[in-house]
C-alpha cells in the first residue's frame, strides 16, 4: 500500500463502490458504534489524527480537490505509515463529506474509549468533566473543547448520551476529542471510582445554596453536569462532594450547557493558576492570528 | 376574529393553503428580511412571546396536538388581545414545524431591530456585546441566552452575521432573543456610537497581552468578539479601548464563540457583583428544579 505510485492507483468514481459505501455508513451512530471507528474530514482535523499518532484505519483522498500541500503531505505522511489510501472523484468525496467546501481529505479513525477502573490515578491538577444525558453533539464537542483548553483530562458520560463520535461532536471539538480521554460510565461505578479515587465531586444545580466562585474545587476533581433537558436528580446531587449554583440577575434563568461548563471549568482554572501567576503556555499562547 | 368559536373555525388541512405556505417561507431568511417576521414554536417559547408582549401577528394552532392546559390558555389570552388564529391539521402543522415532538403550537411574530442611535445612553451597570460575522445561529442563541442571564442589554451584529431569527438560534436563544436588544452596525458606526457615549469597548483576542481576569470592565462596557472562523482584525483591535486574552494552557488553542463570550460576561459579571454581596435575584434563582 505505502509504496504504490499514483499511476497505480484507481480513482473510484462510483458513489456505489463497496468501501465508499461501508465509509459513508460511518455517518450513522449504528455503523459506528458496530465498527468502532469514526470519520475525521478535513485538513485540519486530519493532520490532528495523524500529528496525535490517532489509529487511522484508512485516508480517502480526492486529488481534484486536494489542493494544499500541507494536505498532500500528510497523505504522504499517512501512506509512509502503512495506512491505505483511498483515492476518489470530487463527486464520491462529496457524497462522504458533510461539510459545504469539502477539501478533499478525510479520515476512517478508530475510536478510544476508556475504562473508569483503567484511568490513571488522580494527579494533583486532574480536572475531569462528567455529563449526565447530554443531548446535543455540538455541546458535548464545544466542553471536549473547553477541558482541552484549560487542561482537563477527558470526559465522563453517564446515562443516554450523544455520541462523541458524531461529525458534528468531531467538528465541534476542533480535533479535541482526539486528545480527551472518553468514559461511558453508570452513577453507580462512577461514584465508587470517584470514591476509591478520592476524586471530589462537585454538580451543578441551580438550586445550589454555594455560588460557584465561593466554592473549593479542591483537587483531583470532577465537574458534574446535568444535561440539556433537565438538571441532575436530587438522589445525584445528594451523593455529590459539593453542590454549586451559576447565579443569573437577568430574566433568563439558565444557560447553555456548554456554556455553563464553560463557566465552571474556567473557575476551575482560576483556582489553580490565579491570575498574575505564571504558568506553562498552551500550544497557541504565541499565535497571535488565532481567534482567541 | 377574537370571538369566533372553535365550530366557526375552519381546520386547515392542506399543506398547500396559503397562508400555510406563507408561514412555511419564514424558515427561509431571505423571507423572514422581505416581511420582517419570524417564527416562535413550542409552548415555552410561545408563552415568552405572548408574556413578554412581543407583536404576535398570528398564532397557529394543531388542535389535535395541544393538549397542554397552558397552551391552550396562551392561544385564549393571544386571541383576547386580537391575535389572528389559525387551526390546522396536525399534518399541516408538521409541515410547518422544525422540532421533534411537535407541541401544536406556532407563533408569528414581528422582529425588532434597533438603531445604535435610538438605543438609551449607558446607565452605570450597561453592558452590550458586539459580535463580528458571527456565522453559527446556535452560537448566537446561545450569546443571547448568556447575555439575558447577566442582565446585559442586548447584541451588535458587526459585518456579516447570521440571522438571529434563524430558527435555530430562536431555540438557542431560549427565548432571549425576545427579551434581549438586536442592533445591525458597521465598524464606523459602531466606534462613533461607541466614543460619543462615553463606552468602553474591550476586543477579545488570542495575541492580548491582558489575561481577561486581570482587565478593567469598566462601566458602561461593550465586549467586542471575533467570529467563528477569524478572530478580531488588527485595525479593529486597535480602535478598542483594551483588548484581553483568555489563558489556555491545554492543547487547544480556542474555545468556541458562545463559551469564550460566556467565560468573559462572567468575569464581567464577577466585577459588577463580586461573590458574597448580595444582588437582586433572577426570576428563575428559586426554583430548585431549573437546569441550572
Amino acid at each position: 500500500v505505502g509504496d504504490s505510485t499514483a499511476a497505480e492507483r484507481a480513482l473510484i468514481t462510483s458513489k456505489n463502490n463497496r468501501k465508499v459505501v461501508d465509509i459513508r455508513k460511518l455517518r450513522a451512530r449504528k455503523e459506528r458504534e458496530l465498527t468502532g471507528l469514526f470519520l475525521v474530514e478535513g485538513i485540519r482535523l486530519v493532520g490532528e489524527a495523524v500529528q496525535l499518532g490517532a489509529d487511522v484505519k484508512a485516508i480517502v483522498v480526492a486529488p481534484e480537490l486536494l489542493d494544499s500541500p500541507f494536505g498532500r503531505g500528510l497523505v504522504e505522511t499517512a501512506e509512509e505509515r502503512g495506512v491505505p489510501r483511498l483515492d476518489v472523484s470530487a463527486g464520491v468525496f462529496a457524497s462522504l463529506s458533510l461539510r459545504e467546501g469539502p477539501q478533499g481529505l478525510l479520515a476512517v479513525v478508530r475510536q478510544r474509549w476508556a475504562e473508569l477502573g483503567s484511568l490513571p490515578p488522580p494527579a494533583e491538577e486532574s480536572v475531569w468533566v462528567a455529563l449526565d444525558s447530554v443531548q446535543d453533539p455540538g455541546n458535548l464537542g464545544s466542553i471536549l473543547r473547553t477541558c482541552d483548553a484549560v487542561g482537563a483530562s477527558g470526559v465522563i458520560l453517564i446515562g443516554g448520551a450523544t455520541d462523541p463520535y458524531d461529525p458534528t461532536a468531531v467538528r465541534a471539538s476542533m480535533g479535541s476529542v482526539l486528545a480527551q480521554s472518553l468514559v461511558r460510565a453508570d452513577y453507580d461505578g462512577f461514584f465508587n471510582w470517584a470514591s476509591r479515587g478520592g476524586w471530589r465531586v462537585v454538580g451543578a444545580s441551580g438550586g445550589a445554596v454555594t455560588d460557584y466562585r465561593q466554592a473549593d474545587f479542591g483537587k483531583p476533581l470532577v465537574v458534574l453536569m446535568g444535561g440539556e433537558r433537565q438538571g441532575l436528580p436530587e438522589e445525584v446531587l445528594q451523593r455529590c462532594d459539593a453542590t454549586v449554583r451559576i447565579p443569573m440577575t437577568g430574566r433568563c434563568d439558565s444557560l447553555n450547557l456548554a456554556v455553563a461548563t464553560g463557566v465552571l471549568l474556567y473557575e476551575v482554572f482560576r483556582q489553580r493558576h490565579p491570575p498574575g501567576q505564571e504558568m506553562r503556555p498552551g500550544r497557541g499562547e504565541s499565535d497571535p492570528a488565532r481567534p482567541l
